[in-house]
């Protein structure tokens, strides 16, 4: 892989997405999380073109964490050059929780990848994103 | 935007993707592409998994630009480091095209953002990319 986690952006990024998005700890967002974080592009997503404040972004992390809520991300490739990390994902989780949108829990173990550009602050904070993710791949493994 | 072509691999992207995906140049392949050109990732390309050569590399582009024949890709960000560069981009193509798997041609104006991670040998060559589109957007404006 290439330049994984060689730098302590790439592990912060790393510890974010293991704390925040996969264990779904509300209370690590401060330490990641800067007071403003701005949605780029995420096709999909209910927040997209959106700025949230923290708690908008506890809010965000709760809703879409509950339609797997044993999901974990996987970083398979990190591309750093100066306040941006671009990360390139697996994701893979449990489909056992309802969402707007969504067919009804299958029980399935639904994969998915994607890739994100993370933006960082003077603090090492998160600022926002750019994201694309293969959601039509998930919906036909919700759906066939 | 962060870091737009401000490097001369950045400024080649940014060229491949005009002559080559863009005006569909053939020939300008191998001024582009190396003689192994592997594709990591990219969920719904019939190529996805394998290592092309450069005929291979124009089968496939001939292919998938047939769908939307003035299709161009747009740079929104670009991130480098090593030998990678992940860009973020959008595409537009009008919808002339019949392909395997895709709706009958609409004639309506598509558009999709996407991510890559594009890979350069010391040639400055382009060795393979790990991909990621949206490709639910771009179908449900096929279909809806």
């Amino acid at each position: 892989m290439s330049g994984m986690a060689d730098s302590a952006r790439k592990q912060r990024l790393a510890q974010f997405l293991d704390d925040v998005w996969g264990a779904g700890d509300v209370s690590a967002v401060p330490r990641y999380v800067a007071e403003r974080y701005t949605i780029h592009n995420d096709p999909g997503d209910p927040w997209d073109g959106q700025t949230l404040t923290r708690d908008g972004f506890r809010a965000r992390l709760v809703a879409s964490r509950a339609v797997a809520p044993d999901q974990r991300f996987e970083p398979v490739r990190m591309v750093e050059q100066g306040d941006t990390v671009a990360v390139a994902w697996r994701w893979r989780g449990t489909h056992t929780g309802a969402a707007p949108g969504l067919p009804q829990p299958t029980g399935r173990v639904l994969t998915m990848t994607g890739a994100t550009f993370y933006d960082f602050d003077a603090d090492d904070q998160l600022t926002g994103h750019w994201q694309i993710a293969d959601r039509l791949g998930v919906y036909r493994q919700m759906t066939e």
